[in-house]
């Protein structure tokens, strides 16, 4: 048997061992104590909430996929415009897509599902101890990377197997978009139009306190937190994952040029299988990588974290092990070995500063607290003075990684850079979907009223969260705009476009025009927020003025219908940057050109991930200065430093969750896009 | 006598007739009652905290021009690098630039000699009525207005009609830049930091009312005003003035291609004296326009805006009949008209926009106070959505002058469309730098507790002056812009790159890096303003605890030293991202070669011009915002929504009067550090 064949069948193998532990993982997870039933209530509230939103958005969806998948059909496949150059009897890139946006909504909802169960069992082991609790958190975060993983290597391979085109898989890339992009604006929008209309009734209009069961909004705000930084996130990942090796086999051939052997003519051979054998390398080390996360009782959060680091360090180590001897077994040239640590590294890189810049174990957080002293005027400036400076290192970070992968393998090595980034995703994934989980047991034991010993144990693990969701954003961004790189460049030749010349007009225009519209995109989704949280509002107030004894306590809420509510807000409020984010590739392509489009998507990216790291890590440094003083610094809570810091917070909360991740989708979408639908602007 | 030679003549005479105008009406003005006692103590406190400021000004920055004239003569002229191919014996391009700086401090500091000195009058006037008052101040811009293109013409026309070298010219164009940047981030820093340390101590600390004449700040507050909106406004125009005439000159035999004449050769060839026949009949059409602004007594805000926009449309109207008998005469293409009439235009839609979003009289400035219901905080999110969504209107504009410009004369077409739309200058200025005069006007008829009639008309000038200064900062963005394209053209030229390939690694990393630039400017330019503000509240506080009387106001507050403070701290915190735009194009020219330095200039032109309307809009309808609700919506003064907007208007001070306005100068300066170094790169 062909080395090409068996990387076959390794990626698909692994890809179903992969979707096997998450299995295992599960079982063990289910067999767990869901605890008293004061838990138990609070934790079905949630489950039915997060099953209410995923019912909605995927009635939504279905619409929407359906529509594209037969534009798809029409325009690609069948080329009825004639200038595809297709005659194609199946529509491969219309199934494709469709199995695409199937296969990430599918393990979305296996992610959000196993999340919203191991919420109360972590709340219950926290009785036991930290290690425990730890342990279930992180499982139920490794089920979802580990699931996300091996569906999109699966599905990339198989897929790649059957058509021997890019293109095609291409589409299944576009699917994995189409799902991200509902996944990440809806539940970023969502999620906060939840917290804000919860805050603002309960607590500012009836004085109830915050999580207090009978705000019909409070369980919508808990669900929040798994539709943003799960299911979201989830998505986010699973579309860079796909989208970095996909980019990589239509870059191929560039890539034998750069590494001067002979252009590969088979679609099995070793230089195009190379993306999937380091992915299924990838998924193998993540899954050994996530055993070595264990840590003692009474660790300290600086211990925890490193528990959490051994385990994605280890999983970096194995596999560059691992690609070492498959380079070396397919006999290809050793840079590519380099391509692969320059991007496991920069990522890393990335996600660090992030961290650097929003702890407030750094002087950066500190001084945003700090400013608190002059009110929340200053609080505001300072934290978007750190905003904007901690674009500096990523910025940086992603242009040497870019040049070096590039000196070593031309704009594949910018490609197999990203799916080195991603190839350990299993397990880094797991440590920020693991976040939500930590942080619903901490409010499930507030609310339920347990042992201060219990309390104590979540806040430990919540607090750990915060700085891994993090680290998460700051690696999703950088992830983003390496795969959108690929992409573009996997665009550019795939339209044999000769140059992007800047120095062209059209192609300059598409400069401009693109970097507007991550700043119209972030608008968008910054005002949707408004909107979404007022329609809350409407529906909170409502319940409490006609559920009779509500208010008493004698009365449950209709938490599904706050739900609703909000599900239905964020996929109204979703569709207009949604469709901007798809048509705007699709009319400057057409109308100015494959050029123009090319310098859109340059544009985009460019400014797109300095907004998106700017936001995201001003709004984590605000919520990060907010606990600083409510862990007792500058007058602690209650004092008007307090207030300050909380008007940060608040003003962070639509950047860090909705607008600045919704970011890494628009780029990432308008890449594929442009690559999907490239044929129709030559 | 030849075409060519008459037009040097017409443009001198030009330049001679706005001097000669602008003594004039400094003489009509300087005539005019200074006032009461007591209005004239506070008119020369603020005269004498000009100058202090202008002393320490000139002082560093004679030490700078001095360093960068040595370094041109012996890298440029004298090419002891042997890189640049000169042998001059004469180091014209470091005189070029000497006078440059020389020309643009001139004119700052006769605009601001007479706005220091216009204030008082305008008060004084202010009794008499309201025509007179507007009459007054606005004489004192438009003095501003024609200083700036009179120096500016007469210094272009003069050297490039000595040196014949549209490169030698670019060293004037570098020399006035540099000024810019000391006098707009400079001043910008300045400004707000006497601001915020005037108000800390001053209001908060002591209790003591805003502009109270003990309060060694006020001065410094009431100065910035002017070093802000006047000198820097200013200087930050007279740049792109020059960079735009420099930028068409330097692109002539491309715009002869473009319209299909032959190359011109000779220095005085229509071609290329046109841009300089153009800006003559602009500066005649402005001084024409300048009498069309006047009005009735009780006339109202509306009635009084559009008698400054008929002052400003007659100028633009004149400018095009001017134009297009001179291109008949020339006997030039007559696409060039078109391209001058697409510069006016765009300039004046960017402008319009700017009010549109800023206004309180339109929906999205009162969408923002509404959200002061909510708190602070969603003034915040909703400020903020409003300036990145403000960004569209002049992006797409942006793009269409470009694309149209270029269409009908290539880049040549683009310099030219930012000639036309700067042609009307001496009145577009005139509108920007009346507004400090009636602001410091206001506040010297509250100080001096004049009749109440009074502060009404000076209440009025007031508000005009916030729109136009709103008008004003788009302008000066947009045709930063245009300038910025027209000098990376020209510098794509003089190196002769053959194409910015993005599909090169090289130009692709200099575009992310170009993006980078203004986040990182930005950020350390409003960090810098926290830091001088400090230094501010540290001088406040050491006078009132030094100086025996003056709380009881028996002894007199040292305002020369709180300025110098003020003024040292600005001119200590403009340097680190001073030297970060002179050098990074450097560097990047120099290691990663004139290609990469192409895409930096794009990458930095594209989210600068962004970053700086979101700033500049979302600062002004802050400001408007407190101003809407002081005028009695929602609460009014003292309710909570007022406290909400005014975190939101100090928030937005750095926002449009610092970190923005230096976005334009960084775009400018480091396209014409890359023209001026260009040959160092090859």
């Amino acid at each position: 048997m062909e080395a090409g064949l068996t990387i076959f069948y390794i990626a698909i193998a692994a890809g179903l061992v992969a979707l096997a532990f998450a299995g295992l993982l599960t079982l063990n997870l289910l067999r767990q104590d869901r605890g008293s039933e004061e838990v138990r209530f609070i934790g079905d509230a949630i489950q039915k909430g997060a099953m209410a939103f995923l019912a909605r958005e995927y009635l939504m969806l279905s619409i929407f996929v359906v529509a594209m998948t037969a534009t798809l059909a029409v325009l690609i496949d069948w080329d009825v415009t004639d200038r595809v150059g297709n005659d194609r009897d199946f529509p491969s890139t219309a199934v494709a897509y469709l199995i695409g946006a199937l296969a990430s909504a599918l393990a979305g909802f296996i992610g959000m599902s196993i999340a919203v169960r191991a919420n109360t069992r972590t709340t219950v082991k926290a009785m036991e101890g930290l290690n425990p609790a730890l342990r279930i958190a992180f499982n139920s975060g490794t089920v979802m990377g580990v699931t996300v993983v091996g569906i999109g290597l699966i599905g990339v391979t198989v897929l790649y197997w059957i058509f021997k085109d890019p293109m095609i898989v291409a589409g299944f890339g576009f699917g994995a978009s189409s799902i991200a992009l509902f996944a990440r604006v809806g539940g970023g929008i969502y999620t906060k139009a939840a917290d804000v209309g919860a805050d603002l009734v309960g607590k500012i209009e009836l004085g109830i306190p915050e999580d207090d069961p009978r705000n019909p909004a409070t369980v919508a705000d808990n669900v929040g937190d798994n539709v943003g930084d799960v299911a979201g996130m989830g998505a986010d990942l699973f579309e860079s994952y796909v989208g970095s090796i996909i980019a990589t086999l239509a870059l191929t051939a560039v890539g034998a040029a750069a590494i001067g052997e002979a252009t590969p003519t088979e679609f099995d051979d070793n230089l195009f299988v190379l993306p999937l054998l380091i992915a299924a390398i990838g998924i193998f080390s993540a899954i050994l990588g996530t055993f070595l996360v264990r840590t003692g009782e009474g660790a300290s959060m600086g211990r925890m974290l490193w528990s959490l680091r051994i385990g994605i360090f280890g999983a970096g180590a194995l596999v560059l092990i691992g690609t070492g001897v498959g380079i070396a077994v397919l006999d290809l040239n050793f840079d590519l070995f380099w391509v692969v640590v320059v991007g496991l590294v920069a990522g890393q890189i990335i996600g660090t500063s992030s961290e650097y810049f929003t702890s407030y174990e750094f002087r950066f957080t500190k001084g945003v607290a700090a400013q608190s002293e002059t009110g929340p005027a200053t609080v505001i400036i300072s934290g978007l003075g750190l905003g904007m400076l901690s674009t500096v290192i990523p910025g940086v970070v992603v242009v040497v990684a870019m040049w070096m992968a590039n000196e070593l393998a031309g704009t594949y090595g910018v490609a197999l850079a990203a799916v080195g980034m991603l190839s350990t995703l299993g397990i880094t994934l797991a440590t920020d979907a693991y976040g939500p989980v930590a942080d619903n047991a901490g409010g499930i034991a507030e609310q339920a009223h347990l042992d201060p010993v219990v309390r104590e144990r979540t806040d430990a693990l919540d607090a750990l969260g915060n700085t891994t969701a993090a680290t998460g954003k700051g690696f999703a961004i950088g992830s983003a705009v390496l795969t959108s790189l690929a992409l573009m460049a996997a665009y550019a030749q795939v339209t044999g476009v000769k140059s992007l010349d800047l120095l062209d007009v059209n192609v300059l225009m598409g400069v401009i025009v693109g970097s507007i519209m991550p700043f119209l995109f972030s608008a968008l989704t910054m005002q949707a927020v408004g909107r979404a949280a007022n329609a809350m509002v409407t529906e909170v107030r409502r319940q409490f003025r006609e559920i009779v004894g509500l208010m008493e306590g004698t009365a449950p809420p209709d938490y599904a219908r706050a739900v609703d509510i909000s599900t239905r807000g964020a996929m109204r409020e979703m569709v207009l940057p949604g469709l901007l984010a798809i048509i705007a590739p699709i009319i400057v392509g057409s109308i100015l050109g494959p050029e123009a489009l090319g310098g859109l998507l340059v544009g985009a990216i460019a400014t797109g991930f300095l907004l998106a790291i700017m936001m995201a890590n001003a709004g984590g440094a605000w919520d990060n200065a907010k606990k600083y003083v409510e862990a007792g610094h500058l007058g602690g809570k209650g004092s008007p430093q307090h207030e300050a810091v909380v008007v940060g917070d608040t003003v962070g909360d639509p950047f860090k969750d909705t607008s600045g991740p919704a970011l890494n989708i628009l780029i990432k979408l308008m890449s594929i896009v442009a690559l999907v639908f490239a044929p129709l602007f030559l």
